[in-house]
């Protein structure tokens, strides 16, 4: 089997040069490894330049592994070719699904055994994706997010076929290639993440549709908003800050009734006993010792950083 | 009437002292406001100043306004003492419709003609608060984010009987004080970034009740993916970027049917061709003639200093 230790990777195929193709072939060049590209645009080549070298002024200023150089990649004439040497391939293909199963079953037919083969997809799962390919035990999703050579997170999770042996590989991969990692041990269409950012998107085209808010005071609503804290806390974490000293246990239990409210289109589960106190404890443990007060101050230093960083203060 | 110009305010009184009360007190202080509270709780007078003391060492970072001091706190005995003087007057009491109606009304007879009273409530409109009240024209919805002092978003909306003046008066006050304000043209419960916020928080909540994410997976799903991006570029102007160089266009023509998708347990709206072009034209509207080029150096060298700022970098 030709699947080498995650951390002796030199060569990583990237199957799509799109914007996300092109993220992940600047990040993988930015930490070092050796990148093979292939797209069957006619004017892939072209474009995937063009995206490497709008990334590249990024990547440097945050500091390149030793070796980095946009002259490791090389772009490959067809899929075979870029597949061949590879140690690890990551495939970000438009989103459709008969196309993914096509391809990644032509990627699976054209990669050395064993070698893992990663889909950026948004939110199909690998069960479905992998209907078509032999060897679906070394598939797996490894979800992106826009640019990936800027955005941390990666969501790892495998289909019904996926050894847990492959998640662990590329949960460990990525994390030595520099990424945040989420191993789900479910599918769940949208993942983690998408799922949440749909759900608010979602919200915002029916206000769209309804004349309730325009496509600039959505963006404003956000970014003068919640989205000033998001980068810092997450939801969970925002709202144990928003009950005062009394954490999310008296955010639920003041706010809990609001859930009733109209306030967007989708209804919330009930907040049985169980599942406030899973969210309370999920707190807790996030805060790991943290006070109110400590984590007040973090945030507030880090909402000043934000501010001053972005040119609003 | 007692109604001076929006710069002429001297003196704000707030009403309610807890968490959103008293970072309210807290960001008036620092914009060189004479500042009057009044909360019934029996401690009301030390959690406040609390609050405040945690408030100031980021306010005082930021850069106080002329004349700005904790000193300039008063926590008035009674409710009429407390309005008896006040150019401006914000109600940040616990979101309970009853409440709301009932103190409205109170704060609305002890407040001198025409002076204009906000509320901070998350999501009531002022046509159900303001049942109870005589001279509601003068009753507005002033809705902040947690923590007043630092996050710029303020919602200003009227109910049936706030007049036009009112709203205006409002907006121009908060901008002059330094927010950033979305004046809403009619009332939607939940404004507009709560609607969105909310919508993101249910589908977690629903994700924690099944098993499908942890906590911490959430928090970690935002803070290190789509939260990075939001503090910059809010859901529509991050889309637009999300397209390549087709922008928003090619991102509905490509993502547009993942809309059918289960992503997340709120239905979208049906993608019509009308919805489309105002989603469309709403970014290219945003993007003022900054080409796809420019708005992705511009999130990268924000995503950097975010990313620096936080420690993550």
């Amino acid at each position: 089997m030709s699947r080498v230790s995650p951390a002796d990777v030199e060569q990583v195929t990237c199957i799509g040069a799109g914007v996300i193709g092109g993220g992940w072939v600047s990040y993988f060049l930015a930490r070092g490894y050796r990148v093979v590209a292939w797209d069957p645009a006619p004017n892939a080549e072209e474009r995937l330049r063009h995206l490497v070298n709008a990334a590249w002024p990024a990547l440097t200023e945050l500091g390149l592994a030793e070796g980095a150089s946009i002259d490791n990649l090389t772009v490959a004439p067809t899929l075979a070719e870029a597949c061949a040497g590879a140690d690890f391939v990551q495939e970000s293909a438009p989103e459709d699904l008969d196309l993914k199963r096509t391809l990644l079953a032509d990627i699976s037919a054209v990669t050395p055994e064993g070698v893992v083969i990663s889909s950026s997809t948004s939110g199909y799962g690998m069960s479905e994706m992998a209907t078509k390919a032999d060897h679906a035990d070394r598939l797996v999703v490894g979800h992106p997010f826009n640019p990936p050579y800027l955005i941390p997170l990666v969501e790892v999770v495998g289909g019904e076929d996926t050894s847990t042996d492959v998640v662990e590989w590329t949960s460990e991969f990525f994390t030595l290639a520099g990424k945040s990692v989420i191993k789900m041990s479910r599918e769940v269409p949208g993942f983690v993440a998408n799922r949440l950012q749909e759900a608010l998107w979602r919200e915002a085209l029916h206000m769209v549709e309804n004349g309730e808010a325009t496509v600039e005071e959505i963006d404003l609503s956000i970014t003068d908003g919640p989205g000033l804290r998001w980068a810092l806390q997450g939801p969970m974490l925002t709202f144990h800050l928003a009950g005062g000293q009394g954490g999310m246990a008296h955010m639920l239990d003041h706010f809990g009734p609001s859930l009733l409210s109209p306030w967007t289109r989708l209804d919330a589960p009930e907040l049985t006993p169980e599942l406030r106190d899973a969210v309370v404890e999920g707190c807790e443990r996030e805060a790991d010792g943290r006070s109110i007060d400590d984590l007040v101050a973090e945030r507030d230093r880090g909402v000043i950083a934000i501010l001053r960083a972005t040119g609003r203060a």
